[in-house]
């Protein structure tokens, strides 16, 4: 009877989404929050202790850094956002510098790293390289976000529900992302095969789907609830051992050709991170795109240094 | 805020595994339960609603055949069991005499039926029949259950959770049942196209799906749980106008060329029960299997007049 | 199959933490957001129907103000804190008129209206008066968060699970609650019958209760997950019909020898609303102090006028 | 991540209710199954898993009985029930022998038994001596499915949900328990001080509660639901640390007066099992009634010998 525990690293607008499904989901029987504000994550771990009578039992406290090594699970969701005027690469520097603190921190960590912040493919090969944990266990959240907010875009299109749609999206968790149109289905059935569907409405849908976080930003000024339910799915998988096929970023070692770079492919999550990586069909178009979202996060990651 | 209300006629084995799975899922909040044996649907009323403080609110009541009427769902448990050296046919013409009984009692109902009771996919038929119901609001278990004990059976084979595991039978629950084994599909690849994969397998894997009942019966005398689940998961899909695909049974009205005949195609279940039936993709062999699963269900209802 | 809908008036930080909570508890399945800023409770709507397929089913939509007439239950979370040194009153003020204009909006309205803007019991009794409704028909969530800070600080001290504690806080949410220490109760044991308990700590266990939203401002600059929390435990109460006892807020007609003034007493929440208070046992000094809470309440109301 | 495992011991009506309940709580990683018929288990195992994707990842098997001793919580639910026309103690030695049995195989065992096995009272005293397991790790189910009850029952007369009614029924699960009028409150209010509360009601209710298993086995010739329930509700207070207070069976050890019988008494449940037992506050007959229930429970372990 191991107490499962959870820690989160960054309690912003992201970190604090994630505690609350984390508790909703009654996976954990220990959340523990850091951050650098330490007060900040003190003020949340009493907020979300008040309600303890109302989610499966769960022990909330605000840790010391050094205590999120014996987690079972560490959720990173520190870093800043970008401010306006700065160049991206500034930001990236900032937060890869984060990563990089963080992963130096979990050097021979026993458990599974969750990154969340962003950019957060270079931020998992960041922090996978800093932490000297073997790619399984450095997990970023990645396109499992594209992928179930093209599901809900295209499921509100043709009114069936989000779950069962079978479409993914992978690559970057950005503007490069790739979703396999060549194989989503609905039913058994190529999306490309319904009546109802036409092909030429795919650019406009993902066009919706990458411009989807730009548009919740620009009213409320950040993304948080659909991260936090997002990375939930992946705590869960982790937590329970489900070894579920969920599109995550890791470091790549061979699949689809990849080597190195880190990025969203189908993988098989379980108890001890993100196992195996699959190799979906996809079309000529699709297996350039995936190459060129590859390179776009190799640049992006040459650019550090 | 009116009270969702599932009612359940047939309080046997079947029909109280449907009933705990209801009251743990927190769908309804009204349970009506009735059976021939008016004293054992009063037992079982009695039995849930003393553990009324470990599930959401629902009140749990025995109710008169006649009561049903005012439900939101009926879920149709009611029938017996083969007994030892009687013909299939008898055992068909028992049921079919409480489906049609069923059906007349429900003429005019507002709400959506599920047939549980086998042979469902007759059943279904007979009953909507009876009624005068459109198609869409007499809904079969079918092959849903086929399909979560093959998922379960291959996600075994390949380590991998059930749900990630995209594979559908349809057809007849029953012998005749059709994998569709050339549209399975793990993480966005052909189950036919992974390494670990030998289609070689295919046959003695859907032959353990179909013994999967007998197996289980000879063990312990009944199966209960999965078609409690199966059966949920449908009352759930209704009751929360989901909007899922599910395969389903129903009396089909063209779909992959079946007019009516009851058996299952992926079809997507919201409020107002089976609303659309899809048609999936398959190859040659799944396509005469599937012509030849209708048949042997038009024999099956034939022998009944 | 009706499709119960909650709506929420107001997307700040509250707000959307009741959003988040009453997704995850699946209790309704169409949730309505309204903000005075309008492009705010459209990105929150986004942002939320991102996750929909890791909630049950619930379409989430931003709504325009006159829409919420149609919806099952009402969230009043709108309004402002108050700004540094100005006074009490004028937050007061601002926040009456925006109960009254709310009020006035759901004249008529068929539903319940649940408030959880500051100050609670005032802004209840205004909303009650501008809308007409009968006082069991709108609630506030009042001491029900103070109850629950008291049971998780003295769950905390005790070390045993805050459900396990029974112990109420009346009368105003504010710096004039009533814990009902003589009432309090662990496992049929009064708590000051405990060998570990001592009368003595019962005032400074009081002051951290009373002083945990500003000690959770203080440090994170607002509290909004234990509301959030809070306010779901009474949509549940009220969408699944429960008639549960819940410490919240309503124009009073009796109870305790109080008219006219909204606090919090023990409520019987259904499907109608707080349908009937409970008078609970207190000693001399808890009813003079619910009495001196009243009177606060009457002069904070009094002081609009 | 360590799997939370739970065993159940006996695989009839009662043990594989608690296991249905179990996977819908989602609270184990692995449930395994052990009946005396090995293929009863077998099938229950393969029904249960056949369902696997309607619950929280979970993996159930068959095992053999030794394997018990891997599990973080054993579940006794094996034995017999009564036969017609047999005396009381010819059914308590076949049980006590089967629990004398899985007692000393259970010896050194890390985790928590939980007794469901009637009588339960008896029964988790023979098995805690044959165990030699120190005595808040050999729990039963006792008082807890009548408390259960008489909530549900009285909750029902005064249309309260059985949650909000705090009473407990305390001493033998049997003819000789004690429900504590005297402590039953709702909203903090003495019951007996409830202007609907006559106390000639009291008799009546608790032959209600008493009677209300024969009542069940009369109409459907078992108890298996509430029980299924309750048992569940105990392994999560276990499984998630939760220090609630249940009023369940062990042998005391001072508590009341107490020594060396097994009764139900308020009691603390945490991960190592019933840590602390609770003095409730009864009346002077209530004190009478639970001498007297401890004296009937010491005569039938008596008669063992």
């Amino acid at each position: 009877m191991d107490k499962e525990t959870v820690g989160i690293i960054g309690t912003g607008w992201v970190g604090t989404s994630v505690a609350i499904s984390t508790l909703h989901a009654g996976i954990a029987q220990r959340l523990w929050l850091h951050d650098l504000r330490a007060e900040v994550a003190e003020g949340e771990a009493m907020d979300l202790a008040h309600g303890a009578a109302f989610y499966p039992a769960c022990e909330v406290a605000a840790v010391p850094l050094a205590q999120m090594r014996e987690a079972d699970v560490v959720v990173v969701a520190a870093g800043r956002n970008g401010r306006p005027g700065e160049s991206r690469l500034d930001l990236l520097r900032d937060n890869a510098r984060m990563a990089t603190e963080v992963g130096q921190m979990l050097r021979g960590f026993g458990g599974v790293v969750v990154m969340v912040s962003n950019p957060v493919d270079v931020l998992t090969r960041v922090l996978q390289a800093a932490s000297g944990l073997p790619p399984e266990r450095v997990i970023g959240t990645g396109t499992l976000l594209d992928t179930a907010r093209l599901r809900q875009i295209v499921g509100r299109q043709l009114r069936v529900a989000p779950g069962s749609l079978h479409i993914q999206v992978l690559g970057e968790h950005g503007d490069s992302s790739v979703p396999v149109w060549s194989g989503a289905r609905l039913g058994g059935r190529p999306l490309r095969a319904l009546a109802q569907w036409d092909a030429a409405f795919e650019p406009a849908l993902a066009q919706q789907m990458r411009r989807a976080a730009y548009e919740v930003i620009q009213r409320k000024g950040a993304t948080n609830h659909a991260i936090g339910l997002v990375t939930t799915r992946v705590l869960r998988a982790l937590l329970l051992d489900e070894r579920s096929i969920l599109a995550v970023s890791r470091v790549q070692t061979g699949a689809c050709g990849l080597q190195g770079v880190a990025l969203s492919l189908p993988s098989l999550i379980g108890a001890g991170g993100a196992l195996e990586v699959l190799e979906p069909e996809m079309d000529e178009l699709e297996r350039a795109a995936l190459a060129a979202s590859a390179a776009v996060l190799e640049r992006a990651h040459a650019s550090l240094s």
